[in-house]
């Protein structure tokens, strides 16, 4: 079973307070970019994995999805999510994507965001994410950038003349990171890219894009606080696609 | 016109040291995986993009290959490949990577190693390796990784218990590097691994597989010189292939 840290009363405050959840999508700096990778929503079946507050679920009825399937493993976040859309066509579970087997063949989108790496077997994962997939489906998603995530806590350092680097530790060592991340001990796993991406093949999902998220130049003048982004990559965003079969 | 580096004297002679300059594949920490990402070459058309002393040449003539041509800018390791395999059915020929066009449609396999993080211009490079494939072929190369490549003079540094970090700097900002490796001043261009990826594929070269090569146990016990690159990702390997056409 995977952590349930967004329960944690203390962490579910701390996050309460980002961007992010108190504005949605706009307030997510790789949005736009994760938006561009996304098929048409109109008429789709989408499933959002690790759907959190509901942003993206909202915005998929907003295009005019068909179906909107949320799940999360946050008990709080998921009443939250039901709060800020009362009455709109989006179903909500609660589950833990560890687990948690989505209907077959039932989705043209699968979507993720900032949650894969949380999860201990993502080669499992995969494969049920591609089972959830009809045919001609798209499974895209974001998740913390391996370089970044690599690090169990994060952080710069200087060098001899105050010039501010990233660092990057234990990279090739992929596995369990222990972080204090918003509340100490809260459990990630870090994959390197070509893992991510050899795993996501294997199971039939054909990596179509990808992006090494970076803030924009007019991105930092409207958030100052995103120019340290400039200095190690902090998103990976990938859009796949179900491989066609021999059949 | 790319910079002709490996023709300068002192830089010829620090090159010439390396254990992978002295023995060849067998002192390239890389090759085995590398070699992994290989399709059969029994019988194929073999091309070698930045083919240094031609100890690819030689092994794929060894593997069989039907025909073998090895391509450097370096008149230098050219004439040295020349010495090392006298008689063997390899043609070698100088030319700048940068804007040398192969024969089109000649070739089961187009491999590089080490040479693409030199080109400028990747994409106009990825698509004259897409023309020279035939229906099916291939195109395995490695190049350093992004990680390591970012920073015009990689380098460890130590946080306050001594342990050592790897520094990722500047990582997000692609183009040119003038490095101090073996010589001052070489030239190099730092590519994420997001463009390099979305370039070869936007040319129609489908990534199959990727590699950000690690050393083992086993390749440490026998290097110990190899630990640090525990620390921070030093090459990366791709193999890609012709994606089908809808003719």
């Amino acid at each position: 079973m995977a952590q349930n840290i967004y329960d944690d009363p203390a962490f579910f405050e701390g996050y309460s307070q980002f961007a992010r959840s108190k504005d949605g999508l706009a307030g997510a700096a790789e949005w736009p970019s994760l938006k561009a990778m996304l098929p048409p929503l109109k008429g789709a079946q989408v499933l959002d994995l690790g759907c959190g507050f509901g942003p993206f679920c909202r915005y998929a009825v907003e295009q005019g999805a068909a179906g909107v399937l949320g799940v999360d493993l946050s008990a709080k976040m998921l009443e939250d999510a039901q709060r800020r859309g009362p009455g709109l066509p989006i179903r909500y579970e609660r589950a833990d994507l560890e687990t948690y087997q989505p209907p077959q063949a039932a989705f043209d989108l699968v979507f993720s965001s900032l949650a894969v790496h949380y999860l201990a077997d993502f080669d499992a994962f995969a494969a049920r994410v591609r089972s959830a997939l009809r045919p001609g489906g798209h499974f895209v998603f974001c998740m913390e950038h391996p370089v970044f995530a690599a690090r169990a806590n994060p952080d710069f350092m200087k060098d001899a003349d105050g010039h501010l680097l990233g660092i990057v530790d234990d990279y090739l060592r992929e596995g369990e990171r222990l972080t204090n991340w918003i509340a100490n001990g809260v459990v990630k796993y870090h994959r390197l890219i070509s893992t991510t991406i050899n795993t996501l093949q294997r199971n039939g999902l054909r990596l179509d894009h990808i992006d090494e998220w970076s803030a924009t130049d007019a991105d930092i003048a409207a958030h100052p606080e995103w120019a340290e982004e400039r200095y190690q990559p902090m998103f990976l965003l990938m859009a796949t696609s179900l491989a066609p079969t021999n059949a």
